[in-house]
């Protein structure tokens, strides 16, 4: 019997992609600032606190959120090797002047840069930028990419309800393509929620997959995967409900002259470009995922540190009984492709 | 060599629950009316025509809407024995002032219960009711199951953006558990409009699947389906993403004690009381629907006679690799059960 089994000598390298941060502290609105959804966050010990947005209470968290040591700590426990840190999306700010969501886009930056610096074999960081004006979005794109050294960003599915397919992204996502960033896509104030009945948790569960299954499928429609082949997407939350949505959408493609003339590239092709990440809590999702999308495009994706998380990701790749090649893809060679880490 | 090869046998017996009917022509809207949504055809020849929504031109149509022979040749074509009609979702007229909702509804089963006549060995009927008034919709319930012999209603994933699963439905569903009315569930205006990025026909490729998910999801959060145990309903569109929203919705479940002190049974148990169609274009989305909700649980559907339809539904059962008695399932014995034929 030796001493290190395949999973003790992958598991080191096993990477995370989808994992949250908050700082335990924000500096003060603006002065004069329309300010009504400026987030901070009040500590009641040194290790527990609450988001506020604005004066509307947001989330209870925990130093998991901010504390290096503690992560680092689950990080083994897991047997992750890396987690790619990226702002609690709320915290995105598309909503605030475009200016005030360019200062905290700056905040979080710098904030995920530091972290990143406090531990650089352990963290990579995907920044956040204010799409809700386009040309400084650029502009923190390039700030985050070439100052800070992170190695992309997180956007939300959508804009102030705006889908991240929309044209008017698209200079976004060239800079992008041309930068190298990665884009992590996460779902925000999804659409549907008009449609749940019962308490308020449901929007994570019921409500987030179709609101990013649909901000993927408008990245194939409005044209944006199809124009910028070199672009790194990935979809959080496996995709939600892409997966199932898409063989439908192939079906009308392939049968309406209307949609081929629309694009000329197949829905399933351009799907296959992004990236997916395994934050979906049951074997057969991961597996329906994989079959859709391909051994080379799933990764891991936990949603750490918040309750609804996906808390033992390697065991849980290393469960769905896959060859050692496809699992190592699943545990950090795909994850390093799409972060650019090569 | 037999004259009588499996599918053959097999093929009279097969049943459709999802297929839709226009009548050709439809009453005056009542004078005086807020009648700025009355449906109307106009008819270019005596096969073609085109549907409006008050003013508003909505959809091309033939004679497939209306003319039973054309639809008994179509359905002998594709090895169909039997089909449930019911009509085309817009019809239902949910945001009519309620007595003319009910006055469109009643004109609608009342041609439904026609065709049925007119080939009771092909057809079974599945009516309106007027939603946005549930005590009326109740009445309705009762005539046309009472009277014009109906085996159920379709209704829609949503009233004037109130989802089905809303407790202010669950009158009518207690009146159809009471009745033996199966209820057959279609996306309706769909929510997620505001996320897509092309041409509107993606409404139906894209909307459709997360709106009848939602719809099946509330009625399982809502707590329709946990307290009427006898209630036989069927989602259309094979669920859309239910199947792969489900286990997210299980995870939480399991984990939080919030929700399950708010739903005493697993959501998946639920999910496997209700049926669903195969109106989903694909051999592994057709897997995957029999693999989360079982083979007790899935019925042949395919939207006749709208283009993005299924075409060969007796095929596609064949195809799916099933032993006998599960093709028996699919093809006619499910849909049975489902309809309150036995």
């Amino acid at each position: 019997m030796t001493d290190t089994t395949p999973t003790e000598s992958q598991a080191p390298l096993a990477i995370d992609v989808h994992c949250h941060v908050v700082p335990d502290s924000f500096p003060p609105p603006p002065a004069g600032a329309g300010s009504d959804a400026w987030p901070s966050v009040r500590l009641s010990c040194t290790c527990h606190g609450t988001v506020f947005m604005g004066g509307r209470k947001y989330r209870e968290i925990d130093d998991r959120c901010w504390n290096l040591q503690r992560r680092q700590q689950d990080m083994d426990a897991a047997a992750l090797g890396i987690q790619a840190l990226s702002p609690m999306p709320e915290l995105l700010s598309y909503w605030l002047p475009a200016e005030e969501g360019a200062r905290i886009c700056r905040f979080l930056n710098e904030q995920i840069a530091g972290m990143v610096a406090g531990s650089p074999r352990r963290f990579v960081g995907l920044g956040a930028v204010p799409l809700q004006d386009v040309p400084r979005a650029i502009e923190e794109l390039r700030f985050l990419m070439e100052q800070l050294g992170l190695h992309g960003v997180e956007v939300g599915s959508n804009v102030a309800d705006i889908s991240i397919g929309d044209a008017r992204f698209r200079p976004f996502f060239e800079a992008a393509q041309a930068l190298g960033a990665a884009v992590f896509v996460h779902p925000l104030r999804p659409a549907g929620m008009d449609r749940l009945v019962g308490p308020p948790i449901l929007e994570q569960m019921l409500a987030f997959p179709g609101e990013i299954a649909l901000a993927g499928a408008a990245l194939i429609t409005g044209g944006t995967l199809e124009s910028l082949p070199g672009l790194r997407v990935c979809l959080s939350h496996g995709g939600g409900s892409l997966a199932q949505i898409l063989p439908r959408l192939e079906a009308g493609w392939r049968k309406l002259d209307s949609l081929q003339a629309h694009m000329q590239t197949s829905p399933t092709a351009l799907a296959r470009r992004m990236y997916y990440d395994l934050c979906v809590f049951d074997p057969a999702i991961a597996a329906f995922v994989l079959d859709s999308f391909g051994d080379d495009r799933v990764v891991i994706g936990t949603d750490y540190p918040f309750p609804l998380r996906e808390e033992t990701p390697v065991r849980f790749v290393e469960g769905l009984g896959l060859d050692a090649g496809a699992r190592e893809k699943l545990l950090w060679r795909n994850a390093r492709g799409f972060l650019g880490m090569d």
